[in-house]
């Protein structure tokens, strides 16, 4: 661990994830803000739009200008698809590490990324060397890793949620579903009207049914584990009226004849994961217990004894799902001890 | 229909089927309401507990007296589960008609129904005759009919969902999925802590995985369509932070290699239903569209172009998924206009 | 009461109150909907853009001509500040009669208009033939006027819980509060990012602290009142985390010495208005007792026996508060029945 | 502050007060958590009952034995009213500090007491030397107290927003008015119909009109100050749907005929207190940014320059309105840093 903080930068800082990373970058012991940036409000101290942030937050916004950015250490980018992979290249010849929260570096092919972002890549070249930041499968790239493409919020849910069946080969990989459920924050600080409050509150519905971009990405990562090989999955999410909170459910077909000990399969895969609690059998998961906190909390059934296994899985989309695990990977490519910043309990209630 | 109206009787109006139906019948114009009961708050005007009901309920809650009920021509049950089979033999006796919202009649089998509701059933007798309320499928035996089961309301709408693919051949009937949403209406209003404002709000979880007695009401359900034979299904229940609303996501597999149009085949079934709305390709029905309405909304989908079909369905579990779907009942029962009473438009927003 | 139904229009037919008024004229016995106007959504069928009114409402939103709507007998403007009064008097010509949901016909003085809304009136000549539409004082203006200003949602709350203590000269007309609390469709259906889910869910707060629109309104109201004369008003609005409803908290000082019933004198001043109802002493009005529902319900408190007086006063922002209050002034406009339209009971819960 | 952690239990460790304590008290680093008390849980795991301490909590719940208690540095009581007086003889004798969250302690006036919590006081000659735990303040009476009364939730938002206008002599002691509003944790974890989220949400209204159990406690509170005298209070507490927080609007007339700057005021009275956050002219406090934050946010007004002042005030009703200011006067009591353990940043959103 360094002596002296190391200079961090926010790309987008008026965002959900940017400000869930000002919350906690700001409390970070090894972590001096150096820039957050915002066009649009340019000049403005961040803890004026933020209430929550006053006396917390010093600076204020400024342009993302690369110079500025090029003087740190490390720059998260929690900008909308297409900027980080704008400023990669510079960035990293000048010597500064990058996470980014978007979707720029997810995909490996990007033909599939043209395909699904609607955007030619702008740095094709740097697809190979970007760590996929899911640490409970890539810690040991990450270490010293430069260019960090931190997962989706639903990837990281569904990818940790049935990444135990598939490497212990299970499951038949031809036919996984994954229904889940997010808090409105996932759409992002957008004026939308859908994610209105009067629009929003007091329902639900599912979205993106026909095709999500969440969808090649959770593919791709389950296609590299257990052998390898593609699969096949149904991916549909719903919107929930809570503010934070994704709940993955989970099915899968038992493939084998032999009797197997589910529980303790997860126990095992997850036992040295300080941020992936499998939990005792029959319990149920709630977001609320996750909110604001770095973890992933599963429950693993098989109801009625038949052959569909159900894993429940919770993360808080800003957190495990985007902020927080940026800053376990922004810990893990330094050095720092992974948990560093991310001590939070969740409110009861 | 009837010149003068009938006397109708509700056993149990202090839960939330029991006042829904007292909203409901309070304005349909063939019923005179003559008996709410509640032991509880036996001599309390109804409308000092609801203050909704204000100068359009005029009645005062009653004991279930057998002699009060029997002077009705039909009596709604909305109470406890093993509350009507033990007055209906002697209702029924004096001529009463019976719809028991609570599950007593619902499964055909007693032993099973022992098995899961952990009573003896006090009539087994009256299990062949008790026609199963759902008119989308027994609207003739429903004419006439003396005892009326309505249907629970995930039931209902994992029922209405499934209904043309299983009668249609297309599916593997040995694999079908039901995750389910549902607000906290469901849970009916009981104080409990589980379902306080300060636990149910700002949250999701599952529940009931490991076993819930609506699986088993679904499978007989499915089980006599579409040819006929067992059904495997696993069927996962979730608490949504709402007032009302289920929204049932339902995966099924399609079987022969033949192409079909499932948009057509919905519509097709449904044309003549006036509760059933089969939406154009590609909606996505919200549980607010249903909201104190007696509907159920339906989407279908095949995402991917994948062998996974993905059925969309709403209702609000307290009109389609219970009161409103007794009333529909009663209506048919008695040769009412099917729709009668069920004109409310939901609210925007 | 007209034979034929009467031809009606709705300028503005995608907002909240115009939706609303979609909702409530689609079933008024009297009414045939012509036009609902909308410049952005001209073409699409109304029940493409709102789902619950799939099978209700038939008609596609036109863009507001004059023509289209000068064919009718009646038009409510749901539309903007400043729209109605550029059509009103090429409509009153054509013979048409106008309600209209926004704030310009208001204020009487166009001078204050100017003030509080930064428009110069576009028809000030129009300002003294516009009746002022609470039927609660002035239902006799009413009968047969051209012209209606619908009233504040704010406003009608207020007032209403004022008019008695006011009208009988009982308090100090000089230091009147009212602190107000309303649900968020209030704002409109507007693109916001203050009324997003993730921003108004599970938080409080006031706004417009400083001065709002409603101030100079409900202080015209209450100047005519009580033998007239100015009324020292302090109004504060607050932000509550849910869809519909106003609670009004008003506060005002018992100025004489005399013993009152004001238990008493509420009932008396309200026992023939059909919209509204003083409830039992004790009583704590709720606003899901209003939601959808035409109504005011008042309680009236003196605590600790002290000499300030508290009124909790509660409607539905978008029915008592504007579109169920302009359907029951169109009915006292053109004979109909008060009610007709206006017969929904809140749901429970 | 100590070398060894002082050893701390919690009386009542189901309850959301308690609960919070635990979260607040397991990251406190001169505490070790020696006895969590539940009679009805006792021999269960805390961290089974509350999913988001696991592996946060390792206490099992145990009775509330007073040898167990007696053992400790400092004993929370966090239990109904009536608890802790019956214990606090006991514990003071064997040398505990006592932090009581409940009322029994709050009142000066043991008939009073009696009057408002309808029991007769178990120590009333402990009265005088119990300390209120208004740190801004009684801070120098804390250092040191062996017991103390920690405030309500209400009372600490009113009394901090009208301290400084009663100190400085400024308004009317007569006629000040509190329209508070609180989320339904105020309530307690305790099961009640009126708190379901089918009752709650979507909803607003005001409770306890004709009299609060608060209402004598902010009283005694005010008279004390501003060279003391009693003083006239209107209190009329709403219920917000939202789990936690309590936004005060306070009401006071201005007595003097003197200008005087109001926002300079406040400033000056909070500016060494680390807790209370005066916010800049024009601000618009927001439950959601003190939410699990020890913090109260003022802003001060006078609307359209009338007499009337309005003072915004902001708290989490948990935590500055119970377990965060009983963590603050335990830190001040045995000379830890006043904020330790209470650095938390409310999320966003």
């Amino acid at each position: 661990m360094a002596e002296a903080k190391l200079k961090v930068g926010v790309v987008g800082g008026t965002g959900y994830t940017g400000v869930e990373l000002l919350r906690l970058l700001s409390r970070h012991p090894g972590v001096e803000l150096h820039a957050v940036t915002s066009r649009e409000q340019a000049g403005r101290p961040v803890a004026d739009l933020f209430q929550a942030l006053r006396g917390r937050v010093g600076l204020a916004f400024t342009p993302p200008e690369p110079a500025v950015l090029a003087a740190c250490d490390a720059v998260f980018f929690a900008a909308p698809n297409g900027t980080a992979m704008a400023m990669a290249r510079g960035l990293l010849e000048a010597g500064v590490r990058i996470i980014d929260l978007a979707a720029d570096f997810r995909l490996k092919d990007p033909a599939e990324w043209r395909h699904w972002y609607r955007m030619e890549h702008a740095c094709p070249e740097l697809l190979a060397e970007a760590v996929y930041g899911l640490p409970e499968i890539n810690r040991t790239a990450l270490r010293g890793a430069r260019l960090v493409a931190n997962p989706g919020c639903y990837p990281t849910s569904v990818q940790l949620g049935l990444l135990p069946l598939l490497e212990a080969g299970l499951v038949d990989r031809g036919r996984l579903i994954a229904d889940t459920k997010s808090g409105v924050s996932g759409a992002g600080r957008k004026a939308e009207i859908g994610m209105l409050f009067g629009e929003a509150a007091d329902n639900f519905k599912a979205y993106g049914v026909a095709g999500h971009r969440h969808w090649p990405e959770i593919r791709q990562g389950l296609a590299a584990v257990g052998g390898g090989g593609p699969v096949g999955l149904t991916f549909v999410p719903h919107l929930v009226p809570m503010i934070r909170g994704i709940h993955a459910t989970l099915y899968a077909e038992l493939s084998g004849a032999a009797e197997v000990d589910l529980q303790a399969l997860y126990e095992r895969r997850y036992s040295a994961e300080p941020f992936v609690d499998v939990m005792p059998a029959g319990s149920l998961p709630e977001t609320r217990s996750v909110k604001g906190v770095n973890l992933c909390r599963i429950a693993v059934y098989r109801p009625m004894n038949q052959r569909t296994v159900v894993i429940l899985s919770v993360i808080d989309n800003l957190v495990k799902g985007a902020a927080g695990q940026a800053l376990q990977n922004f810990n893990i490519m330094h050095g720092f001890e992974e948990g560093l910043g991310l001590e939070d309990i969740a409110l009861l209630p």
